[in-house]
């Protein structure tokens, strides 16, 4: 069920450049902050409001994405390993919360990466990703690493 | 397959106070650190190293995990909503990495709560959680949460 008021219910398209692909149950973009270059979310398409709502099928569904990403980020970015996370905190800002289920995945990496001429790092490696630090790309970047990704799977 | 080098593989016992429950594929543990009051940590029985490496009756397992840890957490210690993640990072800052797949587990509260006459408070409820927070808690406050969360299940 669509909820109006919901953020990722109103701009779930896949016409979009950031969009990478979806699943019967949910969708893939690329975040704009690529300070973990590949990061993305992980939106579910229908309205739940938190991981205990998921159905058997949705888990199932999720489980492709998490193979499908993890494999995909790792052998077109070389990323060394990955981070998810699902918290949905900001929607509780709110004085009538309508949380809308979703993953952050951050790939996570062991060596600097030169993607188009820039390079991209992760000194905080072997510990928690670091929420201070942002790098909002621009969408020509945004395209080519959206690319990249799908010359993948 | 068990690691001989790895943490979880040798701490995997069910005969400690913080056990709450096993799975099939899991097993939970309540967290030593409650500054999140019922923070859990979910770890598999298996090692396997990624998420992407997960079977699907493994993830149907852990979607019943969810289902009763969030729900038990919820009715017996008032939590408003719950945080998820699985990150593994810890295990490469080690030259040769094994990393052990399991979730971080963190009920988030409105209000304060008051549990054996100690008040458990959430000063970032609405954002992300606060990792410089730390609440190291008697092995007997560990033994009453417990049984607390064991009750509404």
């Amino acid at each position: 069920m669509e909820n109006s008021t919901c953020f990722y219910c109103q701009h779930s398209q896949t016409d979009i450049p950031s969009f990478i692909f979806e699943t019967r149950y949910w969708l893939v973009y690329l975040n704009s902050d690529q300070s973990y270059l590949g990061r993305c979310v992980v939106v579910l398409k229908l309205h739940k409001e938190a991981l205990s709502e998921l159905s058997n099928e949705e888990w199932h569904d999720f489980a492709k994405v998490v193979k499908k990403l993890e494999l995909a980020v790792k052998a077109s970015l070389g990323a060394t390993m990955c981070n998810w996370s699902s918290s949905m905190n900001d929607a509780y800002q709110d004085h009538s919360p309508h949380p809308h289920v979703h993953w952050h995945f951050r790939p996570r990496y062991k060596d600097e990466v030169d993607f188009e001429h820039k390079v991209f790092v992760d000194p905080d490696f072997g510990h928690h990703y670091n929420r201070e630090r942002k790098d909002l790309v621009s969408n020509d970047l945004i395209e080519k690493i959206v690319a990249r990704i799908k010359e993948a799977y």
